[in-house]
């Protein structure tokens, strides 16, 4: 590819040091705020158009939201500062030696800082080929693919009822007990008992099933043991059906195997969902420092990899150690690691030290279906929420967080209406008609079901 | 494939009249909600699980509006109405002597009256190739496929200018001068000048040029002349370079050909839009009835083919002659031949004879942009209108059409906030991020620009 060395564009001579920021998440996007005021010239580069604001994915991929309402373009939210510009490409190298960054373009961009928040991406742990199967959730996309998929999967089985009198079992595998599987279980269970109720003549959605494998002995195993339970409970209470200890061992079209104490389950699944493993974006493999055995660059108190000052890794990308600790891979450490780049370059730009970087840990929450949640809070005091109360919190904390006073209206003004009359506009199947497994399953259908009705299936 | 027949679920044994509706658009679910009230069992086949509002879809194409907002399952509807059942699946094959459509699915469905309102599609005159180069406005797809272009062109231009200080030609193409055309064209012209400036640093998006081409001497060729002129002159006005007798005689990647009366013309394009041809679907050929050559059904005086009283066919997919005129494939005759379903099985039904239907033409409008349009109005009086007050008539008409209490105010909403702030929060690039031409135009620019400042593009 053509590379335009010395003749770069994002190097105005302003003699102003140049900081390159990779990726528009929580981390990179905080990181590109806190540098307005700071004579720097910031360039955010990013892949997506958009920012996505990841906690509220799962509305999305369960119908409740649009992708409009939880994401913004990047370049809208920086409008209004000057010295940001942002750049939608893919950083493909980096030449930490000539403190370049090479772009999937072909063109290079020149830094004088480097701040890298690419996050996360789905672990099959070494099964990629799960991933059509069972997709995860960390994209617009994403979200988009599961509830084609999710809505599909009840449009597949009306169609079979009414066209041979049987379908297969409306099975919804969810693989992984972290936050996202338990809102991802909670929702589907709501949209299958209370949306759908109204709209289906035929299939009975009460009678779909959502399991929730998890490997661990129990779910939301980063929260206290009490929060854990209760959570259990209240997705028992749904209808989801919780199996821990169940490892997943195979994914195929139409079906999930997991092994558990009790010996090898076969699951049939009209729709299976991976929440289960993380692995760390691959641009940290590019600067050649220790990485975890995600693939997270490991960082010191000024979140640098090693020896590298002008570097700062940030985010889920980065393995930062606190009192002992790694911290995780959530929201509220990658936005303080954004906030806290330009207290350290405010700090460079008048010849101090820079400040330690310190998670604050707020505590942390997950939502379980309709009108109930978990939170564990630890600031401004500490207490173990559950039930409605731990919901309006969390109903609270994320409208506050949603950027963009309109959006905040909107998603109130959506939530309201769902909730209150269990009616959405947002459940559009768009894209591909068809689902994986759905095929053999139609075939085995109507087999089985013209054995049973004596009539003969002609292939 | 295999077929059930014998264990049709469709038919209950209620001994009631069966009418099977092919396609949910704006005929055939005026169809269905026709039949509400009376003693027949209605099924609703569509391939995809929406309605969608298409009037509106090129403010979705525009990123104005999301697709949730225009659109709407059909079987949400349909809830309250416990004789009509919706079956999301494709129609492949028509028995007339049988009375029995096949599906997708393998499965067959008995009528005693068949609606088919499947409409139109773009018909590229022969050209199929040009089809992905060059896409039309239909469905939601469509759309977002649309929108995806436009917003990645401008991205991909200021990243050019960012990485190599120069960008090819940021011209929209849009090819056809009928409504949607003019309605596209407008609405371009409208993101290039007012929503993007804030949002580019390096491209000027003022510097942007729309294109309409159209083969005729003047759009909005079904329009009086003077409505027609006015929009022209609107177009201008905004900027919109309006090409009429432009024939177009090629569209490769990046750029179109047309041949006109001052010679050939070769325009750059970095989107080109098609809105020029209209092809009836092709579900009309499987009756086995005369067809014109839009292959539309020439229906009489009751919408049926000639000697098949218990088909009829509405709609765009219907040819339909009305004091010597064809009627148009426009939103309102399609509704008007659904709700006349209605009164002719009532006839039926009390074994009196048909009403025959008359189109009652309220008059057809055009936007032109924000806050102008063209209308030519025909009832409750006749007007020609034109500007602000015939764009606040189109938008009543419209919020009122909108199917849903909330649909319609959040999209009123939208476009209040959209109009004042012009801000928005729908342009989300999802997808693939190519652009069909662009990796040739930027080979060919990232060498002009080489080429201009002397230094050397290493491939």
């Amino acid at each position: 590819m053509a590379a335009l060395t010395g003749s770069l564009q994002n190097a105005p001579p302003t003699g102003r040091p140049r900081v390159v920021i990779v990726g528009g998440g929580f981390a990179g996007l905080n990181a590109a705020k806190g540098l307005a005021h700071l004579p720097v010239d910031v360039t955010l580069v990013d892949r997506s158009n958009h920012y996505t604001f990841q906690p509220l994915l799962y509305q999305v991929a369960l119908a409740v939201l649009s992708p409009a309402d939880i994401a913004q373009p990047i370049r809208t939210i920086l409008r209004h500062q000057p010295n940001a510009q942002v750049l939608m490409d893919q950083v493909t190298g980096i030449n930490v030696a000539a403190r370049q960054v090479s772009l999937a373009s072909g063109a290079r961009l020149d830094y004088d800082y480097l701040v890298l928040a690419t996050g996360a991406t789905h672990s099959y742990f070494g099964n990629d080929q799960w991933e059509p199967l069972a997709p995860g959730l960390k994209t617009i996309e994403d979200a988009v693919e599961i509830r084609r998929r999710v809505l599909l999967a009840f449009e597949l089985a009306e169609r079979q009822m009414v066209e041979q009198g049987w379908h297969p079992p409306l099975n919804f595998v969810v693989i992984g007990g972290g936050p996202t599987g338990v809102e991802l279980a909670g929702a589907i269970s709501d949209i299958a008992q209370l949306y759908m109720r109204h709209d289906f003549r035929h299939i009975d959605p009460a009678t779909s099933r959502v399991l929730l494998l998890d490997g661990g002995p129990r779910i939301l195993a980063a929260y206290p043991p009490d929060l854990s339970a209760n959570a259990e409970a209240t997705l028992k209470r749904l209808g989801v059906e919780v199996h821990t200890g169940a490892q997943v061992t195979a994914v195929g079209p139409g079906w999930v195997q997991a092994h558990t104490q009790s010996g090898d389950l076969r699951i049939e699944a009209a729709v299976t969902l991976w929440a289960a493993g993380v692995l760390a974006s691959p641009l940290g493999k590019l600067l050649g420092v220790p990485l975890d055995r995600r693939g997270c660059v490991i960082v010191d108190g000024q979140l640098n990899p090693p020896g590298q000052p002008e570097i700062f890794v940030l985010g889920d990308l980065a393995h930062f150690e606190q009192d002992g600790h790694q911290v995780p891979g959530v929201a509220q450490p990658a936005m303080q690691m954004g906030d806290h780049v330009a207290k350290m370059l405010a700090a460079d730009l008048r010849g101090k030290p820079r400040p330690a970087f310190r998670y604050f840990d707020k505590g942390d929450m997950a939502t379980i279906g309709r009108m109930a949640a978990v939170a564990d809070v630890k600031w401004p005091f500490k207490a173990h929420m559950k039930g409605f109360p731990a919901w309006f919190t969390w109903l609270t904390v994320h409208i506050f967080f949603l950027i963009g006073f309109r959006n905040r209206l909107s998603v109130l003004a959506s939530w309201m209406w769902t909730y209150f009359t269990f009616t959405r506009g947002a459940r559009l199947i768009t894209g591909d008609q068809t689902l994986p497994g759905w095929k053999e399953q139609t075939e085995v259908g109507r087999q089985a079901a013209s054995e049973e009705t004596g009539s003969k299936a002609i292939k």
